[in-house]
């Protein structure tokens, strides 16, 4: 059978969070791990009314085949909030919708990435945007994070040396990192890449999601028509609708429709009206701001339980919104034998290789804050803590 | 722009349908053109009380990020319906929930097709096959389909001069054509392919609409480990959804979850559920009884007035289910010229051409059953087959 696969499939990695499901499912462990948004914030009444509203209507177009672009006053909707909250020139037929924004990733693969085109990364990376991508053989250039966004000389040097097709940021509150781009560092990206004829791919799936501060420029306002604008419903409403979008001016559009029909005609048509309808009937911003509260505090928790318990020697990042912190610890720590003590101590969380392309991350983890309540969070870093200073005085 | 994009952009087909949307979407129009189950039969209202009872349980799994093989029970049934109906080996750990039986046709693509592989496709073939495989930018090898299923002795002849990779087959009541391969030439596909290393997509949406006949067997009892079998939600409940499935071994299986993760998560799990709660609480058998009433109505008119209106040199298919009707025009009338005439007498239908990747196909035409009730399949029969005098007495 083997030599009946395509080459692709060796090069896209496995999910470590698949990997370890069997440890995280235990109920006892607490867990950093996954990705999830934390479900007590699930509108499910809400939404159950939305969907008795949408059946109840005499509109059998909820249940039958659709145009592959979306449900059009979903378009409409998403367009007219971009107008609103954040000044951004989009409109209804340069939205498309997909499912959930990982779908948006392997469309772009698709209509971008050939065999061996050279993709920037950050480093460290969204796991899903290396699987994504992956699929369509890049080589990938991973270009650091520093703490207030890409390395912009690093990114210079890169470009200088190699034809870049596309470059690829979580640009706020990023999945692992929980780095947000400043305003000055958006200006010095667009700057760089008005120079490059290169398509830059702003996967934004927490921007609602903050806590402090002004929300910067998006690049989609900085550099305009090579931009490809991410979002997703996943973070704000539930991940489980399987409902995101992808904004792209008109010519990449078309392409991006056509990958789109090709890969399963259109996203579900039930959900795209139930979504919708939850929209119209509730004050989502409401919603939001209900979330951001739980999860800022979730966030003071995590920070102020490792500056208590983790050894000085540990940083991390203090994320102004999102779900993740990133820890970095002493060189002589492995974060992979740390996992194997706290798997036994029952704590879990991802530590870093997964996150690169290129083997380093060895001492980095990411914890997840969005789906532990405080008391779990203090207990699983007050472990985390304990095994951290044994294993440093070991060494 | 344009040297940004991937080469493979420039192979997939265009949807014809998605090209003369603005005249079926007219309702004055008859069209035969599109692929729609007839929405008269979506159960709507048991689709409203399912949902409401998924989303009523406390149960906030339905929101939540989920599994990339699917909704486990959803699995298991499907695996005991095939156990049950079909008398198929399959477990529930052979089997992944997709957007769609479209969305097996890329998964598929992105496990087994490199570029320039050679993939075996039927003669006129499934479009969304030909533009979901394109992506992978295979050379296609089309073979002819007599009336009983492939031309054997063709297939012979490619598979001799030529490394398959992989053959599809929609098996039962084609898109296009309406042909159904028999039981002996399924014995005689499962001898060819148990001396090639290929794999054979057995993909199954109309299956379960059988009007008439024994159904044969299916490949995957016949050949084994190297069948993937696809099937789907979309024609026996509601296309919206977004549902089908893929059933491969184990190893095969293990890839394809790979591939489905990178592309997009998971499907929909509120839908999963939704539909798996329908399946509880109804008798899915009589649902699917009624729809194939009403089709094999509808096929008997249009084939009684075919016979009655188009002219003798005309032939056509008279198939056993499913949704479609093919028909061969006279070598001297073109489809796409008839097509032409048709619109303006405001009757629409897919010419033959984008069923073919080799030009081929100029003087057949699609014709759907399905999605039409039988005063209009009388009407728009009727002047179709006065056209087509014209058109022969004007040559």
């Amino acid at each position: 059978m083997k030599n009946l696969y395509a080459k692709r499939m060796s090069t896209i990695p496995k999910s470590f969070i698949r990997e370890i499901l069997e440890v995280t499912e235990n109920p006892e462990v607490i867990s950093f791990a996954g990705g999830l948004p934390n479900p007590r914030f699930f509108p499910v009444e809400e939404i159950a009314v939305a969907s008795s509203d949408v059946l109840a209507g005499a509109d059998i177009s909820a249940l039958q085949y659709s145009t592959t672009e979306g449900y059009q006053p979903l378009r409409e909707y998403i367009a007219q909030r971009y107008r609103d909250k954040k000044k951004l020139d989009i409109s209804a037929d340069e939205i498309l919708i997909t499912n959930g924004s990982q779908q948006g990733l392997d469309l772009i693969g698709k209509v971008f990435i050939g065999k061996d085109d050279r993709v920037v990364i950050e480093k460290p990376a969204y796991l899903g945007a290396i699987q994504a991508f992956a699929v369509y053989e890049p080589l990938f250039c991973p270009v650091p994070l520093l703490e207030d966004g890409i390395d912009i000389d690093q990114l210079k040097n890169v470009l200088g040396e190699h034809r870049i097709k596309l470059f690829h940021t979580v640009i706020n509150f990023q999945n692992p990192s929980g780095i947000s781009y400043s305003q000055y560092k958006r200006q010095e990206l667009a700057k760089v890449f008005e120079l490059h004829d290169a398509i830059v791919v702003e996967d934004d799936p927490y921007g609602e999601l903050r806590f402090a501060g002004i929300a910067p420029q998006s690049m989609w306002s900085l550099l305009g028509g090579r931009v490809v604008l991410l979002g997703s419903f996943s973070k704000t409403i539930a991940p489980g609708l399987r409902l995101g979008w992808i904004c792209a001016g008109r010519e990449i559009m078309d392409k991006l429709v056509v990958a789109k029909q090709a890969s399963d005609l259109h996203s579900n048509s039930l959900c795209q009206r139930i979504v919708y309808q939850y929209l119209m009937s509730n004050n989502v911003d409401r919603h939001i701001e209900t979330i951001i509260t739980a999860y800022k505090k979730q966030r003071d928790v995590m920070v102020a339980a490792i500056e208590e318990d983790f050894p000085a020697e540990v940083r991390f990042t203090r994320p102004e919104g999102g779900m993740f912190l990133w820890v970095t610890l002493p060189e002589r720590l492995s974060a992979l034998e740390l996992f194997e003590h706290a798997v036994k101590e029952k704590v879990a969380f991802v530590p870093g290789t997964p996150f690169f392309v290129d083997g380093d991350g060895r001492n980095n983890m990411r914890l997840n804050f969005s789906n532990s309540d405080q008391d779990r969070i203090w207990e699983g870093i007050r472990r985390l803590g304990r095994i951290m200073k044994n294993l440093m005085a070991d060494g």
